[in-house]
């Protein structure tokens, strides 16, 4: 089973937005263990469209389309497939009523507009959308299955994972594991060497680097001829590289370091608040991404301003006035003040100089402090990059170095 | 002159890495007003390398390869060229040279592996490379210039702007300019009848429509002999579109409602804090994440737990008991307990339930107030979607009722 991709936006000729879209499909259908040779991206031109359909349908035994699936003119999917198929749109009155439906429940009155998202290329069947207004497409066009989904990647993604992979169902006789490593405090290339030899040697399972947010993510994908024989080729490799690397390892797959805080706190039934300057919000807003949360979470105290630190964690201006509000000092008592005034057992805090203008001290420099029933660790980092990056980084570091706490691991050289 | 582009790399298409290289060549293909009409990506196989090249040959004047120039096995763009070309594999010495020099200089040996960046095909010209060690091809195939560049960013950057771009001599013959105004409060459907006439009848300039995170963009891109021109072909458009749409319009370009926001406060001298439950900070993050957001913004108090609520933001437990925390009189309360306790002029406050689990209220009821000193509104929204857009959705909605708040427009139907 050969699958291709056809990305359809003219914003992203225009290079307005990523194809992100793309990337999650093909990491989808590797772990599926469906082969995928060829994306294509064209703009919002219904010729052009036709084309490239035709020339995917040549060549795959799958495609899928995402974007052009909206209610407005420059939407052209719906009408490309039917010319691509060679039949007519028709009308689907129980769409309709479902796009009816959908805006009159959330009392609102629908655009007439609206009701070309309940046409469909004849012998096409809608795919459901649970997060939107636009239906997915599925159909025949000579020998290939064509699968149109929305361009939006909230819609896009669970009409995939509902609707596209189970019906093509992988291949029967093979499966691709991956399995996800996440780690955190050493760079991609000292990773890298740590398992070199592993990377130049094996075939099946292989390793992969992966860095994001300040995180390197190591990857091993084994294909076998069933998910169990694959991961039975996984559980060795990933026990060599789990004793390479110790406790730089913080989850597997799911297990972001926002899930392995909130269940480590929840096992000691201890609470949880932030304190936060540079990072302005960031730190509370990912755990606060989990659902949950609210088991755990108290709340945060964003001190953006200097009298703020004084009125609402108690920090002395004496203090801030020796060390400046990015020091170690000031962010072990903004920890303190955050718990004292959140009623939280464990807080983490970060202040620092987010840039472009440096503040007190050079842009980049954060500091964290975790204040824990056990006591509390204070550490200056020096990040790089821009103010976007900085921020995301310091909000990575604040959550790392409050799982290390946790954990009890000593926060090392970094 | 119309222009590709063609990705090559496993790793696109496993979606270990994002197709960054085409969005940033996009974007200076429109700036340089070039027309580009399609993207593929391949991966590392010989043969599909020389099957897409040899098609994109056929449809475009002039077509840039991004990848597989490195100096491992898997690096196949400089045989794919002359395959396709129909042309033997030469070794450069002086480029070999050069490789030599380059390692020397950095006091390292260079492994021998390495000197295959020093082959080309025959009849074609190597591209500098400032920033690393594998140099650009250009050579024609057929009637299309082809240009080779590396897969990485910040090596494949400069080699564009330096050696293709200005070969392809954009910049001369035409611009493409686009702008791009920034609605919210409607749908994007109804968006697109109010513009319908002018998206059936206009093709130069366009419009296009693009969805996300709660607004609807308009891009309207004209293409002209210079940038000026273009620019003026846009500006009637641009107010036809203002007149129709009025106060939906927060935006043009880069100004998101973050910088709307911060600006209005700044000119009125007023500062600006956040009260933040359902959103958990995620209002504050995003108006921090704009430089020189400190002028203006507090703080915050995230007040995800009800203990929280009353004890920083007094909100008394009685209102709590009488209303739930999900409620207009709470959200108001806690707008004004913030504006006390934060000594902020303004504030935004944001309650609700996110999901999965209902809170009080259906999953999607999210509760905003806005407090200055003119006095306050409330609203009550049903927002669609799971958590994660819930949450997006109510943040976003938050700083629009903020701006709209600032701007005395009335907060309407939605």
């Amino acid at each position: 089973m050969i699958v291709e991709i056809l990305a359809i936006g003219t914003e992203l000729l225009l290079g307005q937005i990523v194809n992100s879209n793309a990337t999650r499909i093909g990491e989808r259908l590797a772990d599926a263990g469906l082969d995928h040779f060829q994306q294509t991206v064209v703009g919002d031109n219904e010729a052009r469209i036709v084309t490239a359909i035709d020339a995917a349908c040549s060549r795959a035994d799958a495609l899928i389309l995402t974007g052009g699936l909206g209610p407005t003119k420059d939407d052209l999917t719906r009408e490309a497939l039917a010319e691509a198929a060679d039949v007519e749109l028709i009308f689907d009155s129980e769409q309709a009523d479902r796009l009816r439906e959908r805006w009159t429940s959330s009392g609102r009155v629908m655009p007439e507009s609206n009701l070309q998202q309940a046409e469909r290329p004849l012998g096409s069947e809608l795919i459901a959308n649970p997060k939107g207004t636009a239906p997915g497409i599925r159909m025949q066009i000579a020998d290939t299955w064509v699968f149109a989904l929305p361009g939006v990647p909230a819609e896009m993604i669970p009409m995939l994972e509902d609707s596209v992979i189970p019906f093509l169902g992988g291949d029967d006789d093979s499966a691709v594991v991956s399995r996800l490593l996440r780690t955190w405090g050493e760079s991609e290339s000292a990773i890298g060497e740590r398992l070199g030899d592993l990377y130049d040697t094996s075939t099946n399972p292989t390793i992969a680097f992966l860095a994001s947010g300040g995180e390197i993510k190591i990857r091993i994908t084994a294909k076998a001829t069933s998910r169990d024989k694959a991961a039975a080729l996984i559980a060795p490799f990933e026990a060599t590289i789990r004793e390479r690397l110790g406790k730089r390892i913080f989850g597997a797959d799911d297990d972001t370091v926002e899930v392995v805080v909130l269940r480590m706190l929840e096992e000691r039934d201890w609470t949880l608040g932030t304190a936060e300057s540079a990072t302005g919000g960031l730190v509370a807003g990912r755990i606060t991404s989990v659902p949950g949360a609210s088991r755990v979470f108290r709340g945060s105290v964003v001190s953006y301003s200097t009298e703020v630190k004084e009125s609402l964690l108690d920090v002395s201006g004496d203090l801030i006035a020796e060390h400046g509000v990015v020091s170690e000092p000031v962010a072990v008592a903004m920890a303190e003040g955050a718990r004292e005034r959140l009623g939280a057992d464990v807080v983490v805090s970060v202040t620092g100089s987010a840039g472009p203008e440096p503040q007190e001290r050079p842009v980049g420099t954060v500091v964290v402090a975790v204040v824990t029933p056990d006591g509390s660790r204070v550490r200056t980092l020096n990040l790089p990059g821009d103010r976007e990056r900085v921020r995301t980084f310091a909000s990575t570091a604040a959550l790392q170095l409050l799982r290390m706490s946790l954990q009890g691991v000593d926060w090392g050289s970094r």
